[in-house]
This record gives structure tokens, C-alpha cells and sequence, in this order.
């Protein structure tokens, strides 16, 4: 039962994150080396996690001579570099979200990866939840028929950390941070190999004194003719809210990840301490998840991440998919700052996909727009007439 | 305790709704007249509801001596006639929404009742649930802050009358249906005075073989900087979802009006009959609510429109109202076949509306983007410097 | 539309509930004349509810010429005169719950209302929330087969004004004040002919320095074998938990009257005032509900009452309900001594019900414990050979 | 990176889960052996398990010479004899709920444990739970104040297997069944050190034809004052409803774990499989899980006792807790059978617990029983004279 060892590279809320699930449960897989550029975050960030060893070299972090796997945990705009280190030195490399601050940075990232022939993960943990990955297998399974519209939600405060707010190491705002989540989510219910063709996107800086976006909402439009629907919010009040909604042409998927999960507390005060990520108060109603790396995705994603390299296949979020949301943000900026439906620009390798489909059931001639049920067990038709183009409706027997 | 008399126009689903309303606890106001085109449904509606009269005599009915007040329940293209006859008559007019099927039709249609100096009511009931009222009020009274978005969606599998269907009937398809019903609830929660400038529109017909929209979203910008968005779908299964989402700089506000109230009922069938209205299923888990007409807001709505005619103001949706949300739904046809932001073209009387505010916080010369309590009591700053444009962070005493 | 007049006995916040409803929408009954205790109260009260005549003259008001309704809102102690009062003048009396403090005293009022020959309503507003109506209506219709447990739980923190606390004037603690309207909740829907035969209850004073109960449960059993089962507390933290749970051999209805009914609000503080009764913050997430006195049963109570007046029927709740309930928490006070089951002792009028009926379904002489549907469609039977008392599962063709 | 090789006895439901659990994720124990009754379940286990061997001689599986801890999944009158087995084989045994038919039966296998040195891990998943462990945290660091009140219900359909109905086999009906988890989670709740000293128990048979209960209530009263509550079903109807509520002092702890967790699907069918554990239909609107194993404690119970395990402490669940939950069962059914109170009989070894504290606050030389803030941010105080029993009410300046 061998596990894998691990160069972490960066000591921020999400190589905590990392770190809590790898080191959790009963996992094999263990971190031997964290990289800061501090010494004292990195000292105090391997004792919390009883890492063996610290530095602030990130040269040697990557080529640790026990380590095979490195994970990019820093700030987007050093993933390339120390992605291009990891693929020097042939090792499986897993990085954070937004792969890239641009389609140009992250296609570059994407070729040194498969020049290398390395392995090449994409962190996006919320592709990963548990009820992510059952509801995308209840769509693939056609719970749901075709797939006509997709909604995801990440909206927050605000970041914790100064340099997310600062769009030159970023590449943006709130898109960059939170729209590659809603993006691939909003993928892997329309089918990786839907291919995103335009987008049309708006932003605005509502409440913050900065000078990128603290709000957007953007439309994708897939070659099915599905559409994407991304929200993202840095002014949003009372916590983070995670949700996901997918209409089908035969049902409908709400998934609600953080604020509303079945875990609510009323306090007065008094208790001490940590709710939640994003928690805005520690008394009155609120509202915890059960077990945070697990509910946001870490755990599947790893567990997906390193029995793929075992087995010898790609993970079902690569570098190439990292690549597809950057471009489609690209488009996004583009959008918001032209006010038009701009082209998804990418070398596109996912194949084609036809349109969502509808042979409409016919009736004595007439095509039948919607069935109802009558409560006496009849069923009511609403039928048109396509030579004239007129509707009636019809009561018929039932069954 | 004296009431009004009324002429109601119009048997269809609507008229069950309104009626239902009126004559239902103990109103004291009731339809003394029913127009409707067929004898049969005439004489079937006024015995279900003890109505004293029917007709099929569209001018009798409005100019029934008995009554001063005229509800327009009509389908849209029939709106113009009915509101100018009773006008003419010199009766207080009730129109159901929408007003017109374009803005230029809904703008005669003001002009006449003005020009004849007699009450227009716009029967918007959504604008008038019991949960919107109370959160409307909560936002003026500034539980939240300043508005910085809205959300209204109303999605459902279609409409149940064939007429519905028929664009050159309505007027255009889920919009002029649902989204007319959004558009309104947004102004009401940004503010009646504030400008809808312009709007981006996006509509898709991806399921039902219409010729018009079966799915839409758009954004609607209003002069203080806040979005409104809006999503309507005649596409959605499992039932109807009335949901308004309130966004503001200190405060956020969901509403849910139908399909999670409170109200969770499991059956393995044998009951009969009516769950609520679009519900599609009879067994399994089920969602109805209590009181259909008030949870939808008739019962506040007729109640507004009563005490406005004895009090001699205008009630709290008029056909000003209508109008302005026929000039928003024409820009969303626009934009929609542009591609474009377009203006919202029409006669502004509201006023000019400021911007939402924001003079940030500073310390030590820097801008406070945001301030964090940490577990400790102490305050996180996230700080910028506005002449190098670097943000740092900064841990200070709390207070 | 005549409407009816009232004297309206007692001004505390039961007192604004009533008149709040009465007077609100387009209701055509109204308070004629109000009795406080105090004069100031009733001045202030007679002012916010526009009653044109305020008193402290508790015959005065009873005997009006102008009135034909008596509506008895005062402390408990104080019903029984205020009801002999309303009897011998002849005028329909309304008393609000608990009628009395215990059976005698209940029976006594239920004895001088029928002497006297006028309309006795028992104002139990729970039982006519618009939920409950409408979830009775479906049990009735055979929505969840024979129903087989019934929850009601009513908890918030403690009640507003002092008399409450003290059980020389209300005849005990929790359970006189919330226990009283789970019990007629239950009887609602175990059928009101369903006779309560035995009552098990536990009572404790947990927090509250006093000498009644703060907290209890009771199971009441009913002759068709149903149960119904109450809790009730006045330590409740986090608002008022108005919740109910209907078990049936075939469906399950869960009911949320307050704290989730789909209305959801954060605010970081900087609004103004009342939320709902018993809420305990203004700011955090807080949860109110749309119409109170609409969700609270009081709009659907009234209607009930004032036409079955007008129509010469009893009301859904009659004093006759009012004097089964004292009864049943007789029983519960007794039980809480003894630690026993103990019998519910009244005077029945309910007819007699027979017991939950289950013929087992048989199969291949063996009989099926359960039945469930498999994956592939086929049934697994879970049976039971009488004979010897033996379980085997058996897997058969589905359908 | 090494950890455990397990000898698992059993092949049911329970037995999938667990190796569910253990083989899933990035787990580093693992099943080495299988024992089935019969050969081909066994072979077909271990086959869908990848698990090396399987065997029908239950000794054998015992003593494999390559594992170090048996894990008992049989049913429940075959657990002395395994773990007999496994304590004289000297390993590490984790034994699944509830530990034995009786208190004496499992006290018997927790002094065989005890007398061998060997490791007792109590299987009790559902107080593993990560929502569960988040709220016994909550409540340790005194967010909710004292508790005062804890419920816990599981209710479902009933069994899948035979030998569940069979009370000679198991030892009752839904309470050995179910009611043992809320009985541990209570303990959780009120502190393992409360001494829970009697019961109050009502069971009864209202749906399915055996001779054991399916239904059940009890209270359970702790030294503390603090009441444990639970509510066990084998006929709800609507999948499985595991719900825990805590009340304090201070505050409030509401649990949903399973039917209402922010995972919400309409189908109108067309879909295929499994949904969850219970789940009673396969369209409508249907509410999944996310990670079943997860949500259920699956995976930090093995967490917690292979840790234990290397550690060399005690579980957080030993057999020492599954013999105090066995007591209070015993209790429950004497209970059931006296209609009395009865006292829990068991050789306690946890210590003392205070009551729940309450030293009044005092205004003027009165007690105040309840503080209530107003709008205006005066406070309202209910006070009571100890010497007359009076109360009375005050509003006092506010701070």
C-alpha cells in the first residue's frame, strides 16, 4: 500500500487545506517538503502539519530526491515557473486553480507538461464534491434527459489573503478566482466534450476600492446549445455561497455545497473559534458543513489525482482542462469590456457534440407542445398547427 | 363596511385566482358581473363562485351599473379594448399583467386611463407576497445597505392554456409571460426611482417547437449602479420555483415562494388531486403551499388596490408600473436579437437615483479593502496603497 | 357584506394578534368596543387599531347594544367570567386558548355556552394555519394512509408578559401555554372522533427559576392506536419552533410554520426593529415569516368562526374541543406526578374509532413482511412463516 | 505509510459499507479475508472487493496469520461468539452495532475483550458522523451553554434482511435496531460521564405483522437533568430520516444527515439505480447524498479506531459504550413492558456529573426569570417575588 511523497510548494490557506486532507483520515500519501518564501511561515506550516522538512529554495523543494509528485499551492502568477521546474524534473505535477492568469500563460503550462511527459493535475477541488460527482453521474446516466442550462454560484466576502486582490499577480478579480470553479463545474454537467463556443459576460467593481471586477455574471454557450451560467461575488454577505443548479430537458439538480447543508446552530455566544471558511459571525444562526475537505472536494480530488497516476491515466481534471477555463475567462474579459458575444478562443480537442435534441411527439397532425395530467387522469394537450401556426388545446384520454 | 361591485373579465386560470382571492375569508368586496367569449364557461365560472350575472356581452359588462370597479383578466391582446372601455365608462380598471404586449401598446393604454382620470391598478401579484412586502420594507428601512443586485426567477414547465403559446397573442413567449413578473419585483427592491438604463438579453428556445423563447436571462442596469437579473424558463421540471435572491452591501435576502416553504409531504399515492399549481406529480415527494392565493400574493395585492381606490392614491403598482416593465421586456427582445446592452427606451418619471456609495475606510494612508475578525479578537486589514496600487495585509487590534 | 361588531376583552399581544387580523385586508368584521384592565392600555390600544369606543367597564363592554360578539382575550383566570358574562347576554362568545385551566373549569364554560344557547368558539389559531388546513385536508382525502404518529412541537424562549409565569393564574407552565395547541393540532389529525385514552408525560424545570414546568412531552394514545406526541419548552434559544409531523402507513407530512418557511435574511446590522414573535437577534441571519397573522392560523381562524356564525354551524373548534384539550393536560399533570399512564377523563361525544387496520398481504402461504423494488425492477419479499415465527427474503418477478 | 490487514466476518449490507469505506479513497488498511456463512456470497464479496481470500470457516478467518484486526459484520446473535474468537486469537476486534442482544451478553464480550488485552472498538457509525463529531466539538467548547435536551431519530421503511425482523435473532425490534445509535449519540451529546439513571419507554407494533416493535419512543433522564429523547420507526414512509437536535442553555444544534442536505433531483424518470440508503422511489423529486460512507461516519469511525489502534488509546467508541447503550435497551423494553419508569441497571465507571447550573440573576432583591431586549434597546425584565410568588414585568435601560 504505497503511497505517494509530496514537494509542496507554498504555506497559504489552501496548502492548509491540502495538507489537512492528505494527512487525514487514513491516507497514505504524505507531504516531505513544504516551500515558502518565508522560513518562519514554513517552519511553523511543517510543524503543523508534522512535515518533516522546510525550506525556501524552491529549486530543491521541486527536486527533493524522495519526492515524486509536486503540488503547486502559490500565488497564480508563480504556477508557471514552478510548474516548468517540476516538468524539468520529471515529476507528476498538480496545480492549483487558475491554472494560468491567461489561455497564453496556461497553453504554455499545458506543453511543458506533455513536452515532459509528465503527469499533470488540475486542482479544481469542486469538481470534486461528493454530491458533484454523484450528480454528474446521475446526468451521464440521463437522470435528467438533455442537459439545456447550468447554473454555479461562488460568491464570498471577499479573499482573505492581499495578493488576490492584486489583478497583476492574478490576472483579474473575482472571475479569475472564483469563476474557474463555476466554469469547469459547468463543463463536466454539459459534457467535457461540449465545446464552450461563445461567451458573453458582465462585470462591475460595485463595492470595493479596487480596480478589477468584485462582481460578474457571464452566459457560455456550448455547441449543444446548453447553456452556462456563471455567477461570481466578492460582496456577498452572511458566509460563502456554493450552489449548483442543472436543468435537464427530464429534471432538475439543486446542489447547495456550504450555507444550507443540514448542519444549523443557534448560539448566544460563548462557544469559541472557527465555523466555517467565509464564516461572517460566531453568534445567532449559523450554519457549518460537516467535515470541510471532504464537503468541498479535496478529498475525492486527491484520491482521483493519485490513483490516476498510479494507473497510468489522466485525471479527470488535467492541464488541458485547466487550459479551457482560462480561455473561456479570456473570453469573459474580453466580453465584459467590449458588451458583446465573444468567441471562446482554443485549440479545441474535445470532438463535436450534437444539438439537444427534440422530435416532437405528434397528435391527429398537429404537433403536441406539452402534455399535462388532469387530476381525473386525463391528459390535456396543447397542440399547433404548423401550417397556420395556431394553438388550441385538447383533453384526452389518458395513459 | 361597504365594498365595491365588480366587472370581472375573463374565466381563465387567472379569474379562478382572482376571484378565489375576493370572495374568499371574509372580503367584503365582490364580482357581481363575469364576461366571458363562451356562454358555457360564463354560466360554469359565475356558479362556482356565486357570481350573480354572467355574460357574453363584453360592453354589458363593463358598463353594468352595479359596478364601479373593472378587473381586465384577459389574454394580452385583449387588454387594450377592455381597459378603453372601461375608462370610458368612467370605472376604476384593474389590469392583469402584462400591461401591454409592447411598450407603445401599454402606453396608450396609461394615456387613456389617464385622460380619463380614472384608477389604474396593475395586477403584478408577485410584487405583493407577503414575504417580497416585508422584505421591502426590511431593505428601505436599509437591513441591508444599498442594493448592489437582484435576482427574481420564475421557471416552470409552460403555460397551460393554448393562447399562451401564441406570440402574436402575448406579445413574445417566457418573458412576456414571467419575465414581466421579475422585472417589477426587481424595481420594487432597487427602487421605483431608479432608472432602468440599459440591458443585455439572451433567449434561447431549447426544448418546446415554438417559435418563441422557452428560456431567458438578462441583466437589467439601473442609474445607482445595481444589476437586475432576471431568469424565466417554461422548461423547468419539478413544479414551479419562485425565488428572489437580494444582494446587498450589508445584508442579503432569500425569498422562496413555492417549492420550499415549509410544507413537505411524502405520499405512495392515493390522495387525489390538486397539489399546487404546475406540480407534476401526484406521489413521491411533494411541495405544496398553504395558502395558494395569499402565498402568491392576491390577497395583499386586492387589498392594496381597494384601500388605494377608497383612499384616493394610487396603489402601490399602477399602470405607470406596467408600463415601464413593457419598456424593459421590448429592450430584452432587442437586445436579444442584437446581441447588445440597449437602452431602455421611455417616458421616465421617477426621479434621478445616486450611485451606491462608497468612501472607503483608511488606515495609516492606506485604503481598507476589507476587514476580517480573527478567532483572537484582533482584526485582519486587507490594505492598499492607492500610489503603488500593492495591497498587504495588517493584524490590529480589534474594536 | 354585512360584517359582524365586537367587544373585544383584553389588550395584550393575543389582543393585537386578533385585531390586527380583523381589522387588516378587506375584512368586513370589526372591534367595536375594547375592555382593558387598564385605562391607558385601552386608550393606546383603541388608538392603533381605530376602535371607536375603549373601556374599563368589563360588563359595559360585554353587554354593547352594538355588538353581537364577544371575544375573550384576557389571562386565563379570567375566562370563565368573561364567557358566563357573554353567555347570559346572549352574544356568540370566542375565548382564546386554553379555555380553562383545567376540565372542571373547562366544562363549566362549555356547560353555561350551551345553556345559554350561543355560538362557542374555541380560538385555537394553530390549528388553522393555512398549512394545517390544507395537510388535513390530505390526510383526510387519503394522502398518507392511516395516519400512525402525529408530532407537534411549540418551543421559544419564554413568554412576554409576567401573568404567564405564574400558574395560580394560568393553571400551569409550558404546557398550559403551548402544549394546549399540539394537542388539538394532534386531534386534528388523528381525526376528532379518534378518542385519547391514555396520556404518559414528563415535565421538568430545567432553567427557568420557577415552579412550573419549562419543559415537557407527552405521548397521548388514541383508541385507533394512533399516538400523538407533544413537546413543549420555554428554553428553547434561537426564536419560536413551530413544527409538526404526520406519520402514515402510506405518506409522511412534515410541516414548518415559523423558523423555515423560506424567507431568509443576513444582515450585518443597521435595520429597524421587529422581525417576528420570539426572535431573539436583529442581526445575523434571522428568519422571519411573510404574514404572521396569516401564517399563525389567526386570518383562516376567523373566517372559520364568523361563518359558521352566519351559516348556524359550530366552528372547526368549539368549546366542546377547548374542554377535550383541559382534559387531556389534566392527565398530562397527573402523569408527570405519578410518573404513570394516565387516563384522559371526560365526558366523549366523539363516537368510537376503530383500530389501524393492517390485513397482511400473503404470499405463497408465508407472510410479506415488506416489499421493496429492486434496481432490476424484481421484488424482494421479506416473509414470515407463522407457523414457526421464521424470516427468510425471497427475490420475485416485480409488477 | 503501513496499516492494518483485516479479517472481516460477514457479508451483509453492513459489510459492503465497510469495506466501502476501507478500500475507498487513499486508505492504507485492507481487507485480507472474508468470512460468509456461504461460499458464494463470500466469493462474490471478495471478488467485488478486490479482496485477496474468502472462506465459510469462520475460525480460520479469525486466525489468519497475515491480519491483526477482526471486524465483526455478522448479525447480532453471532457477535459473543466471533468476538470470543478474535480476543482468544488476541487481536484487535471491531465489533458493529449494537454490541449484544442484552446488557449481559454484551458485558460478557466486554470482559472476554478486557480479559485478553485485546483492542474493543464499538462499530457505532452514526456518532462518527462528521456533522455529529463538528457538534460534540461545538458543544465541549460550550457553544450551546448546558444541554438540556437531545434528540435523536432514525426511521426508515424497515430492514432489508431477513433476520433483522426476527427478535429471537437480534433481541427486538427497532430499538436494538435503531435505537441504539441515538442512544450513543445522546450519550455524546450530554457527556460520556452522565450517568444516564432511568427510562421512560413506549414501543408499540401499528404497521407490520411480527411480534417486535416498529415504533418507538423513550426518554432517557442523565444525571445531569439533562433528558435524552429518541424516535426509532420501521414504517416511516419517504426514505430514511436521521435527525439530531441538541438544545442548551445557550443555544441550539439542529442535524439532518440524510434527507434534506443541500442535494436536491427531480426526475421524471429515465434514470438508473441506486440513490441512497432507503430511498423509496426513483423519480420525483428525490434527495441523495453526497458521499454516502462519509455522511453516515463510515470513514472517521475506522479513522478514529486504527488511530486508536496505533496509539495504543482507547476509541472514541469501545466496547465499554456499546455495553452502557445494551443497558439502557434493557431498560427501554422493561420500561415498555411496566409502563414505568425504570432505573438503567449497569456497572457505570463514569463518574459524576452536576446538575445543570442556575444561579438566578437578581434585580432589586427580585429573581429575573427572562431578559428581553426591545426595539427602542431598552430591556423588558420578567421578575418574580420568591417571597409572595408574584411576577411582574419591567423595562429598564438597556446594556
Amino acid at each position: 500500500m504505497d503511497g505517494h511523497r509530496i514537494s509542496l510548494l507554498g504555506t497559504g490557506l489552501i496548502g492548509d487545506f491540502y495538507t489537512n486532507t492528505l494527512h487525514g483520515q487514513r491516507g497514505r500519501d504524505r507531504v516531505q517538503v513544504v516551500y515558502s518564501r518565508s522560513a518562519d511561515r514554513g517552519t511553523a506550516f511543517s510543524e503543523r502539519w508534522a512535515i518533516p522538512e522546510s525550506t525556501t529554495d524552491l529549486v530543491a523543494a521541486v527536486q527533493h530526491p524522495d519526492t515524486d509528485v509536486v503540488i503547486v499551492a502559490l500565488p497564480n502568477f508563480l504556477h508557471e515557473e514552478a510548474v516548468g521546474l517540476a516538468a524539468a524534473a520529471g515529476k507528476a505535477v498538480l496545480c492549483t486553480k487558475p491554472l494560468g492568469r491567461t489561455a497564453e500563460e496556461a497553453k504554455r503550462m499545458l506543453d511543458v507538461v506533455e513536452s515532459a511527459g509528465v503527469f499533470g493535475g488540475y486542482l479544481e477541488d469542486l469538481c470534486y464534491t461528493p454530491k458533484t460527482l454523484k450528480a454528474i453521474k446521475a446526468v451521464q446516466d440521463g437522470a435528467i434527459g438533455d442537459v439545456t442550462w447550468v447554473r454555479s454560484r461562488e460568491t464570498h466576502p471577499g479573499p482573505h489573503s492581499a495578493w488576490f486582490w492584486d489583478g497583476r499577480l492574478t490576472g483579474g478579480g473575482a472571475i479569475i478566482d472564483l469563476g474557474c470553479h463555476c466554469i469547469e463545474i459547468v463543463r463536466n454537467f454539459v459534457g467535457k466534450g461540449n465545446r464552450p463556443v461563445s461567451v458573453m459576460c458582465h462585470t462591475d467593481t460595485l463595492v470595493h476600492p479596487i480596480a478589477d471586477e468584485d462582481n460578474a455574471v457571464a452566459l457560455i454557450r456550448f455547441e449543444s446549445g446548453a447553456i452556462g451560467q456563471f455567477e461570481v461575488s466578492w460582496t456577498f454577505r452572511g458566509g460563502m455561497d456554493l450552489r449548483d443548479e442543472v436543468a435537464g430537458t427530464n429534471g432538475t439538480i439543486w446542489l447547495n455545497h456550504f450555507l444550507r447543508t443540514g448542519f444549523e446552530m443557534f448560539t448566544a455566544g460563548g462557544g469559541s473559534g472557527y465555523v466555517a471558511e467565509k464564516a461572517e459571525t460566531a453568534a445567532g444562526w449559523l450554519f457549518p458543513v460537516g467535515d470541510e475537505v471532504a464537503e468541498l472536494g479535496y478529498v475525492d480530488m486527491f484520491s482521483d489525482m493519485f490513483r490516476a497516476i498510479d494507473e497510468g491515466r489522466p485525471a479527470q481534471e488535467t492541464f488541458y482542462d485547466g487550459y479551457v477555463v482560462n480561455a473561456v475567462m479570456d473570453a469573459c474579459y474580453r466580453s465584459a469590456k467590449t458588451g458583446l458575444w465573444e468567441d471562446v478562443v482554443l485549440d479545441w480537442r474535445g470532438g463535436s457534440t450534437s444539438r439537444i435534441s427534440s422530435t416532437p411527439e405528434r397528435y391527429e397532425g398537429l404537433v403536441v407542445i406539452k402534455r399535462e395530467i388532469l387530476p381525473d387522469g386525463r391528459h390535456k394537450l396543447i397542440l399547433k398547427d404548423e401550417a397556420s401556426g395556431d394553438f388550441t388545446d385538447r383533453v384526452v384520454a389518458g395513459g
